[in-house]
């Protein structure tokens, strides 16, 4: 890929509060991805804080993402759960909208859908949790595009459906040779140099590779790059990952980009 | 009022399941009615159960209003509550999208928004919450139609703020002679003979009025007549009401009719 | 055993009501059963109507024990969950807690600890969660009994634990020639004549045995037998059991008399 | 009062976390004050993190209060409600019980009763609703102290009742000239100045009168002293109170130590 011609877009969770408890800087955040993946009330996110969040992405540009989840607040969708088809499916087009009136009311729309926590990894490889979810967001908008882990099963099963995968690196994690992340029970799944960080997401984008822990290089293929905001330090790598993309050319913005 | 030019709309609530738990006969009552308020999962209504709700109603042709709650499950949304506008706002709004997104994977759309229990009855007279709820039916759609209390003050509050304002009357509660409801708290509140009740209703759609407590004939503007299907009488009652006035040549249709 | 020193306890899920929504006739199940899983609002039973059951259980000298759930209203403790160990605990210690003052003030106590739904099915086998189950029983009150599947793994691991365990046979399921329940997902799973099925709990009770599926009779120990009342069938089945079963001598009373 | 001889209770709001959201700083205040307001599920906390607290608050001999709130998370108690008698009373007792048994757990136990927020305030003036909160602690157990708003009319309600009442100050508000708190609405109603502070509760515990806003004093019954930890201005307030109140000769302790 020519110089200039780089682009990609960070993503993050948002609007994970929950009435008088807050979580993460919203506001620091925004100001550094291009994709808010916005919490829609299963896991956290009252009405009240994710119109505040969805007003403060329109305003700023940002993409406005439904972030879906099992219903756990007291888990926060951390948890594996085992619903029915039909009940993943009837869940996942109720928050959706939700979002999207939210989102509406503020001036934007909702552009696409990312899977949280334990929903998101599950899916990944359970095909028939992963057939409910893209079954739902097709019912709901098959222009919805559906952020996933880059080079897992369900990459596959979207597009087979029809529907735009948009697969996603982490910035902070590490890699296995095949392409998987280094699980986070063992040491050195999660990376904490910005520099290291930001370096690594740049031969991604440039090369499409990341260096595994053995040392091998990965092909890995991301419409988006995911970073955390949920403390000081996360943001500070947030931005300089940023920067450094930046720096190099690349051009940061939406993947679901507005018409 | 010519006969044969007679028309009016029967509306229930109706999706007021939750999980294992089960309340009202759905089935009997939407081939009674001809719009169903529709629980949107804040006093009632999980997503499966609300999504089985809208395609039976889509399949019959009745229409679907968003039925609108306090937060408060445990209490069905009965017990009055305080929520700032602000809080108010963004959780109609919520819960209005959630069941707009059901709605249209169910194939059709909701058209309507009638307020539940004590929410209802609260903005009935409560100018605050009233323009937090009128806000935010609004600022999601101001093509909803907005189903209050008959010859209550928000009748006009909704027209002022330039919305489709539909005032119903309760097939089987007295009236005061001014128009108000007889309190629950008071004997004879609660109307139960079918024949006795279907011949009010007949009466309030040919001429406009219904007999009032005290024997006086008291005007009442109503573009819908709410009947219950919370018990096996109820479904009755409902059934009768309705015959009497198709028998007598009103057409049943909905207020909120889709283009 | 001989002839008029049998004796069997019989119980049943109650209390299972929340807010607004009703489930199974507690009033009818209490004129049988010896002992009341009642529902500690993880699953079900919101604090009202459960002390309306503790009340009637204690009038009428049923035992009371604590019918502990996932957190899952909306799936009513029915799905599979995977908390850590403290937060299963944790939320045991809770609802035991929850129900003991709950029936101290109905002037009874809680004798037992009975799992609800996809806990109880879990914990059965998965040892590490029926670790987290009996810990919090044991912190709780060692004298609490915990009422299991019986001729499964946590039999003998709540005895390791020095706590009482009280294995359950189920009258209305079908027993495979090892001891275990019959799939609900195969046919002839759940019987339903009620003549039948109260003539294998005599059998169970006076001979310790069951007729399994293959017409072979398998031991089954079993000091209580655990009867439905959420449906008029279910109801009527339990009566034709509790009839059966006093008639040929056999006394019912609680495994967990109090002293 | 005779120097040395002078003693009194800090109590603070603790355990209202909730899963993975938290608020305040425990462990500060932990080290603060001599009795704990723990939260029972209801507006905050999660069985988790409040099992937690409370072996915190265990190992360090602060005394235990249930905090008992009206039924609304998302609000954390802070929105006036309106259950009826039964509810509020049954609420009540399911809160007691569940941090009972979580209390028994950690080895200590609840001595006193604190309702929160809106309950707080609504009870301290709503002789109904008082009465349901004092007859649900009296049920649970009439040992159990009520900690309640000083100079309001709950005081004696509590005793009339049999009761124990324990009248609280809150250290950074201002007080009106009747001994009422100064509305929060007003200018000046909460003060921020640590040694100003500091120096009216000497001024309290000494000579039990605070200065009230137009430059009076008012004499207030107070047993304990509300200090807030919510933020690291409130958690430093706290430390100099207590340490102003110690360096005088005051003696801190829980008013209901245990025996």
């Amino acid at each position: 890929m020519q110089l200039g011609h780089m682009q990609i877009d960070l993503n993050s969770d948002l609007g994970e509060h929950y009435g008088a408890w807050r979580m993460g800087d919203d506001d620091a955040m925004l100001a550094i991805v291009t994709s808010a993946n916005v919490a829609c009330g299963f896991h956290a996110g009252d009405p009240v804080s994710v119109l505040a969040t969805v007003r403060a992405a329109a305003k700023l540009g940002v993409a406005v993402g439904a972030h879906i989840a099992y219903p756990d607040l007291v888990g926060f969708g951390r948890r594996p759960m085992t619903p029915s088809a039909a009940e993943l499916e009837a869940d996942v087009i109720y928050q959706i909208g939700a979002l999207q009136a939210l989102a509406r009311v503020a001036g934007t729309e909702v552009s696409y859908v990312k899977p949280h926590g334990a929903l998101y990894n599950t899916i990944a490889f359970d095909e028939q949790q992963a057939a409910a979810v893209i079954g739902a967001v097709e019912a709901v908008d098959p222009d919805l595009a559906l952020v996933c882990l880059a080079s897992s099963p369900i990459v596959d099963q979207i597009r087979a459906a029809g529907l735009r995968a948009v697969p996603e690196a982490f910035a902070d994690r590490a890699y296995e040779p095949n392409g998987a992340l280094v699980s986070r029970r063992e040491a050195g799944a999660v990376l904490e140099d910005p520099d290291l960080i930001a370096e690594r997401m740049l031969t991604l984008v440039r090369d499409g590779v990341v260096v595994a822990r053995d040392g091998s290089e990965v092909a890995i293929e991301a419409d988006s790059i995911c970073v955390h905001g949920d403390s000081p330090g996360a943001v500070h790598i947030a931005t300089v990952v940023r920067d450094r993309l930046t720096e190099a050319g690349v051009t940061l913005r939406p993947f679901a980009a507005r018409s």
